[in-house]
């Protein structure tokens, strides 16, 4: 729990994040929401490995496509939902830790598009890995 | 099961396919697996979604990431592995069908990096619809 | 001069074109226009060159850039412009050669934004190689 | 002139700027070499125009290309050069400016490749804006 906890912009996100069967099914969970940027933490399990034992590269995407599209959404206007349309990640180091947490930011906030930047640290008891790099394009859309 | 079933390409994919815990996770299955082509399925199910009920992207790129990787090992030099230096996806419809088709492409295969393309598309009934772009960086390292 | 010289896509192609001051200064012409596929040769010249005297990548990126955007045009809805949201671009070879072709396809039309991807190849005598791989969002903005 | 023009990483630069035929062409200087950080200036002119009078994307990738690229030079190992591998730029508004400066960073350096963030801001009298976002892929290869 933290500040964020009771705020109109943790509580649409958390309600997002809990209807995100993904989510749910990788074994991530939101750990923090505030104006523009937002983080997920990850902790390995195997059923999310590449061949060589590792986090899988879409394992690792996924979590910190959500981070930048939550991040997008606090600073969306009112009345509108946020789709990514696009998001290249780089991927800096083999994805080894206890847990991962990604963090997506807004850099610049359109009416209709939104660019994020993101990353994922790999933390292993005091080691803290960047572990990928993405860059990513929200766009609004009104519901 | 396909003409390259037998072959020492589809037994050496095959065999890290089924190393990937995210591919089982995600319910994937590889379909086929050719000299610069590579192509698996992924049925969909609720355990994908994102905030909206359809496939999460990062699902999406998760199997399409594993095909586009696998396609470039397919023509990888003796004794070497691949790994994902980087991808971008482009999300060019809401990801709504009854299965996913990821297929990648090698476009460009040099001595130590592979470039490929792959898309992603939506079967419902008759209906096939491409929902994502991806243009990857595979490199190539010794084991 | 080709069989699309005189239609109305080329007309509004070829004078965009001309008022594009950059594809002036890089020595660019448009080669061709048709619906969803546009081409644009830029002969090598050592004002285009990086610091080993091949074509730099962001002249590379330009015309294909371009070639790209007037493929999203052919196809945007009467009343709209084309901008460039984003691209990424894979440089497969060192890019060297007589001259460059540049070719820009829509891969995805949808009513907002516009999925392309391009590709440049250089020519030397016989020989052509692939040298870039470009994959990109162009937006369609109301005039 | 700045505290770094003297040294052996300023030096290397600005003599592998100098040989630049394109930066030259486009009217960039070097503006800064540091350890991991290179900025580089482009004044506006009509002769890097796209067909709206702006900055055509095009110069703008061009010149933070490059900073990325001489970042990632600053920390390559003796006896490297650096090639750009790949590069995603978002365009997050209109390129307006009287000039523009790329700033190219370091994120991660591995021993065969470097990922970079750049951005591009566009000034005008007091005003500066975030015109452009780049994250590349360079790649060192032995002299």
């Amino acid at each position: 729990m933290n500040e964020y906890t009771m705020t109109d912009i943790q509580n649409r996100i958390q309600s997002s994040f809990n209807a995100q069967g993904l989510m749910q099914t990788l074994g991530a969970r939101l750990l923090s929401a505030q104006e523009g940027e937002v983080q997920i933490e990850l902790p390995f399990s195997t059923a999310l490995s590449q061949q060589h034992g590792y986090a899988h590269a879409g394992a690792i995407t996924s979590v910190v496509d959500s981070a930048c599209g939550y991040a997008a959404l606090t600073l969306a206007p009112a009345g509108h939902e946020v789709v990514t349309a696009e998001f290249k990640t780089n991927f800096t180091r083999p994805a080894i830790g206890e847990r991962f947490i990604a963090t997506g930011r807004v850099e610049t906030a359109g009416k209709t598009m939104t660019v994020c930047r993101g990353d994922v640290v790999a933390i292993s008891g005091d080691s803290r890995k960047v572990v990928a790099l993405m860059q990513a394009t929200i766009v609004n859309v009104k519901v």
